[in-house]
């Protein structure tokens, strides 16, 4: 299986982290061979269609800062669009920077493979949450398949836990807490008394929030993955535009001391179904699945026979969302061959 | 697909239940018609080529108390393994009463289907936690399809979500909380300050623990559940005398009182590893994933990619744990076409 890798950052780097880590499984497990063919970055790319050596590329990123200076193989300032032209290849890996906008480039990089006949694995949520309706056509218009697990919740599977593992049931609405950010924020306020103010600080301080925190607080991440699930698992044809949004700035010290009273826990939860589209400061019940502290993600799905049932995992890191665009691979190739 | 179901107790009802309610989505869906052609229970069988009605049979058995009074089609006395050799059908669903001792007769019917290469799904833990290896080399020498997603956790899917969604991670460990009447007993006795005995006889009256509920309280339940994993799952070839057991009859409201003075929560877990095999009490912290309350069930896969997933889901009920066999039997299909 060739691979191209479109953005080498924290994604993209644990992608191939994982590969070259899971070599010998995939060959054993599954018989399959993953070769990394090209990468990019915003220097250019890395191209062998004998394929590129993991450690050496996830090297020259870290000493050189960019993947156009892999040895021998390194194309300076070569666009990616030109890279999927060019390159021979079977799958290919989309993991540019979000962006929210417009979806790009990482929207053109997806139908220019769809197109051409390639299987599309994804963690980028910009596109989806703006034009799933048009990726997934595409997809089917050209045969290919289109994955995107890691687009929400990282590691915490739930787009295929949905498909495959509750095949018998129907899925009514989907509940949760989507975002590891505001999860560990109001964690921290609900255990410490502090303020959502000295919280953020320190979360950023921390690395877990970043410099500039809006898409978390906000909840625009989280609403971006709401529409990835309502389009994907309850088949609703909605956008970003349709999501009502309120996120956690407002939340104070006092109201979550309030509910902790009650036995009730301030979550940020997003709200995927035929009537709802939402994310919002809710209430949960402390001893139910929601009550999950830390940055964990948390989703339930109502189903029409096995009543609820949730899956938590960690909504982020490098290798754990990397370890979905695996599974999602794998689970091409076990189609495919 | 041609299905006869061994076994016409909770279970039984609730797979012909669900069949009945899913007939036109799977069709719709899969393009899958279930159509059950024989059902025995204590009394004897039904059996039509053509098909038996989902209803007329629920209602024999509601009303008469036993399927051979099945209008026009009711076998008395007949035995189950006659009935294998005797009807046409492509996938044996047994969910006879679970046995510990010898697994009779469910291991003896699963054998008999496998060598006459048919599917099996089933939900019976004892010839499972008594005979995996063997039913498993069983099954591949026949080349058939042998599932049992319900027999673990009821409607908590946790078996086929490590194979399929999980395709890229290896599994180091599981915990989990597989009893829903230990954890019934816990979570009260931690919320009410009340002892065990009362607290036991409560959940008797209220028909969540059995009137002997010996298997439950004393960590056998969950020993099974945990042997089930752990050959399936890990690939250990263990069988239930492999198992520590500790149950929960000696759990005193001071000892409970105690923990929660420390936020933690005492709650019966099993454990399946290469290393240890185990279950027992244990201390959880509140806020993990581990302190949810009620009947739930949740189990936790420790994966060498994607850190810690969990999965919480209600862990009996007739139509939830139907649910989990109508979803072994989507995904036998699909194979199959």
């Amino acid at each position: 299986m060739r691979i191209v890798i479109l953005g080498f950052g924290a994604v993209g780097q644990g992608v191939a982290h994982v590969i070259s880590l899971k070599k010998d499984y995939l060959q054993r497990k599954y018989d399959l061979n993953p070769q990394i063919v090209a990468v990019t970055d915003s220097s250019g790319a890395a191209i062998n269609p004998e394929g590129l050596d993991e450690e050496l590329l996830l090297n020259t990123k870290t000493e050189k800062g960019k993947i156009s200076s892999y040895p021998d193989y390194g194309v300076p300032g070569v666009d990616s669009l030109k890279v999927l032209d060019e390159v021979e290849y079977d799958c290919l890996v989309e993991v540019t920077p979000t962006d929210i906008d417009d979806g790009e480039p990482a929207r053109s990089h997806i139908i220019k493979a769809m197109e051409n006949g390639k299987d599309v694995v994804t963690s980028n949520k910009g596109p989806l949450a703006l034009s799933f309706k048009d990726l997934d056509a595409c997809a089917k218009r050209n045969n290919v398949e289109f994955k995107f697990e890691a687009s929400v919740g990282g590691a915490m599977p739930i787009i295929n836990f949905a498909h495959e593992t509750l095949a018998g049931c129907s899925i009514e609405s989907i509940y949760g807490i989507l975002n590891g950010t505001t999860n560990y924020i109001l964690s921290r306020m609900a255990n410490e008394g502090s303020s959502y103010e000295q919280t953020l600080k320190e979360a950023q301080e921390m690395g877990i929030a970043e410099t500039n925190p809006y898409q978390d607080v906000e909840g625009i991440d989280a609403a971006c993955k709401i529409v990835i699930l309502a389009n994907s698992v309850l088949n609703l044809p909605v956008t970003l535009k349709d999501v009502e949004v309120e996120g956690i700035s407002r939340i104070t010290s006092e109201s979550i001391a309030l509910a902790k009273k009650e036995g009730m826990l301030i979550k940020l939860i997003g709200e995927a179904s035929p009537d709802a589209l939402e994310v919002s400061p809710r209430l949960v019940r402390q001893g139910s699945p929601f009550a999950v502290g830390g940055t964990l993600n948390v989703a339930t799905l109502k189903t029409d026979l096995a009543d609820d049932v949730t899956v938590v995992g960690k909504g982020a890191g490098s290798v754990e969302t990397a370890s979905a665009i695996l599974s999602d691979m794998v689970n091409i190739w076990k189609k495919r061959k």
